[in-house]
C-alpha cells in the first residue's frame, strides 16, 4: 500500500486528526458554577472592561485559526471547503505536536475575496493568529494585505511565507556550503505563482542582488504588461540584466535555481548550463522540476527538495509552529519583515559550520530544538516592535 | 471568595478552558506523511469526489462551532465578541465534558444580521453543527430561520430552544406531580424575550391549551400591535381568553407560572392568586423572579429555577450536549420539532414514577444517564426523518 492509500486508511481509524481536551474541571456542580454560570459572567466583565484580557482569561493567547477557501489544495487546485478539510486538520495537528499551539480548521464555502476579508476580520476577535492556507494566487495577496489592515492579531499566509522563509534559510546554509555572497550570486526562481513571489520577495530582503522570476509565460521582464498584477509588481524589482525568453535561457549561467513549479520541465543540460557550483532547489512536489539524483548527476552543488526521504528536505514545518509560537508568546500584532528574517536567520543558525555539508543545510522537521529556536528570534524580534 | 472571584481566579490558572489534542500520531517522517502532505491529498480527493466523506474522514461528524455575536451575553447584554468567549469556552468544554462533542468558539464582530448568516453559512462546510448563543432577540429569530435554510447541517439556537425543551421536561414532570393535564392548564409566561417565546410555542407543542406571554409592555393580546414582530406572531396563537393588563392580570387564577424576565417582579400575593396547587418556575438567573422559597410560602405546589443549590434546577446542560450528541449520531440536517419533543420526553422520563416528587421533577445536571438517554430519543426521530 503506498503512502496515499495508506493515509487514506488512517484517516478512517483516526476519524478526525484532532478532538478537544478540557483544561477546566468539570465533574461537581461546583466546577459547573465556575466554569459556566454564574461565574463564568466575572470573567466576561472583566474582559468588557479592558478586551486585551481576552487573552489571559481564554485560549485565545494560544489559539491560531487555520483559514482556507479551498480554492489551492495542495497541487489538487480548487477542490471547495469540504475537500480541504483534511489538510487544515493536518495543519491543526501540527501547531499542536510542534509548538503546542491549539488551532482549529476553518474552510470558508466563498470565494469571494471581499467575502473572505469580511469574515476573517469578524471571526479575528475570537483567535491569537490567523494562518491563511491554500488560498488560490493572485487572490491571495489582496486578501492577506487587507486582512493585515483590518486585524489586531498576527496574519500569515503560510504557502507564501513559511515557504519563503525555510527557502530562505536553505539559501543561506546553501550559501555558506558554496562560499558564496548572497549579494553576488544570481538567483532564478521557477513559477511566480504565491509561494515563488513570495520566496523572491524574501531572498530579496535577505540581500539578494540579483532575482529573476520565470513563469508559463516565460522570464518576467519590468516592460511588459501582464494580466497577473502581482507579476507586474514582481517584474518591476527583479531581473536586473532584463533577461528575455524561457527558463531554459534565465537560467544559463545563474547560480541558484529554485522551482515551485512543474514536474519535470528542468532538464540536466539546464543545470549543466548554470555557473560553478549550483544551488538547485526543485520544490515541486509530490514530483520534483528535476530529481535529486539528476540534479546532482549534471554538476548541482547542493540540492535540496520538498521530499521528507531525502537530505535538506524544505519543509514549512520547520517555521510556522515556532513563528506563530514566538507571535503569541509576544502578542504581536502583525508578522513583520524583521521577524521573517529573524526566523530564517534563527533556522540557518541551528546548524553549526561542523555539521554544515551539502547534505545538511537544514535541520530535521523532527528536530525538536526548531520550534523553540525559531519562536525565540521571532519574539525577541517582535518585542523590539511594541 | 464568592463565586464569581474565584471563577475570575480559576480562568487565570487555567488560562483556557478547553484545548487541542492529537488523534493522530505525530512522531516519525513517516506519521507526517501520512497526517499531512503527501499522503493526506488521498483523503482529499475521495472527498472531493463525495463531500459527504468529510464527515468520516475528519472531526468533522463530531464537531459544534458554539457561534455568538456577543449581544445578548449571560444577564450582561451586549459586551461584544472578546468578553463572550469565556462563555462560549465554556459552553464548548460542557459539550465535551457531557457529550464528547468536540465543540470550538465563534465570537463574531458583527451585529448584522446579513453578515452573521452569509458567514455562518460559509463557516458550516466545516462543523457538523451550530449552536446559536447568546444573540440579542428578535434578531435572533430570523438568523436561525434564515440559517435552517442555507445549512445542510444542525442550527440550533439553544437560548431559545434549549431552555424550551428543558422547561417542557419540567412541567410535564411538575403536572405529574399535581395531577393536572397539559391540555386543561392555564400557563403564564412572563418575559416575551428569545427564551420566553420559544418556550410558549414549545408549550403549545406539548399540548398547552392556553398560554399567555407577558412582556414589559404587558399582557400580549392578538389585537394589538407589537414593534417586535415575534410578539405579533405569538399574540395570534396565546391568550386565548384576550386578557388584558398587567402580569398580575394574567397570573390569577393561572395553573403555571414561568419567567425569564427580571429579579423579584412576582409577589406572594401574586402566587396566591393562582389556582389550586400551582406550578412556578421564575428562572431569572441569577435573581429569580420570585425565591423559592416565598414562592412557597404563598402556596405554590412545585417550584423549579435557574439555581444549582436548589432542588428542581431548569439547566440547559441537561438538553444541549445529548440533542446535539444525537442530532450528530443521526447525521440529521437540521433539528425537527420532533426531535426536540422527543429530547423533552426522554428528559421528563428519566424521573420514575416512585422517585417524581416536588422537589425532584428533573434529573440532577450530573447524572450520567441524561445525555445519552436524550441523544437515543434524538437519534431515533431523526432516523425517522431521513
Amino acid at each position: 500500500m503506498d503512502v496515499y492509500e495508506k493515509s487514506l486508511k488512517k484517516h478512517y481509524e483516526w476519524a478526525g486528526k484532532y478532538e478537544i481536551a478540557l483544561r477546566a474541571p468539570l465533574n461537581t456542580l461546583d466546577d459547573l458554577a465556575l466554569c459556566y454560570t454564574p461565574g463564568v459572567s466575572r470573567a466576561c466583565t472583566e474582559i468588557a472592561a479592558d478586551k486585551s484580557k481576552s487573552f489571559a482569561l481564554t485560549r485565545r493567547h494560544n489559539t491560531v485559526a487555520v483559514v482556507t477557501d479551498g480554492t489551492a489544495v495542495l497541487g489538487l487546485g480548487d477542490i471547495g471547503p469540504e475537500a480541504a478539510l483534511p489538510v487544515m486538520e493536518g495543519k491543526c495537528a501540527l501547531f499542536k505536536a510542534f509548538a503546542d499551539i491549539d488551532a482549529t480548521p476553518i474552510c470558508l464555502d466563498t470565494k469571494d475575496p471581499d467575502e473572505i476579508v469580511k469574515i476573517v476580520t469578524a471571526l479575528s476577535k475570537t483567535y491569537g493568529g490567523i494562518n491563511l492556507e491554500d488560498i488560490s494566487a493572485p487572490r491571495c495577496f489582496d486578501i492577506e494585505r487587507r486582512l493585515i489592515d483590518s486585524c489586531e492579531i498576527p496574519i500569515f499566509h503560510d504557502d507564501q511565507h513559511g515557504t519563503a522563509i525555510v527557502a530562505g534559510a536553505a539559501l543561506i546554509n546553501a550559501l555558506r556550503v558554496v562560499n558564496k555572497r548572497i549579494s553576488d550570486v544570481r538567483i532564478v526562481i521557477n513559477g511566480a505563482g504565491s509561494a515563488g513571489i513570495a520566496i523572491a520577495k524574501f531572498f530579496l530582503a535577505l540581500g539578494a542582488g540579483d532575482v529573476t522570476c520565470v513563469d508559463k509565460c516565460g522570464v518576467l521582464v519590468r516592460d511588459e504588461a501582464y494580466q497577473n498584477p502581482a507579476h507586474n509588481e514582481i517584474a518591476q524589482i527583479t531581473n536586473k540584466a532584463c533577461i528575455r525568453g524561457t527558463l531554459k535561457d534565465a537560467i544559463a549561467g545563474a547560480d541558484v535555481f529554485l522551482g515551485v513549479s512543474a514536474p519535470k520541465i528542468v532538464t540536466k543540460d539546464m543545470i549543466a548550463s548554470m555557473a560553478c557550483k549550483p544551488i538547485v532547489f526543485p520544490l515541486a512536489n509530490p514530483i520534483p522540476e528535476i530529481t535529486r539524483d539528476e540534479a546532482i548527476a549534471a554538476g548541482a552543488a547542493v540540492v535540496g527538495t520538498g521530499a521528507s526521504n531525502q537530505p535538506n528536505q524544505i519543509n514549512n514545518v520547520l517555521i510556522f509552529p515556532g513563528l506563530f509560537r514566538g507571535a503569541l508568546d509576544a502578542r504581536a500584532r502583525v508578522i513583520t519583515a524583521e521577524m521573517k528574517l529573524a526566523a530564517a536567520y534563527a533556522l540557518a543558525g541551528l546548524v553549526a559550520d561542523g555539521e554544515l555539508n551539502a547534505d545538511y543545510i537544514l535541520p530535521n522537521p523532527l528536530d525538536k530544538r526548531v520550534a523553540k529556536t525559531v519562536a525565540q528570534a521571532v519574539a525577541k524580534e517582535a518585542k523590539k516592535q511594541l
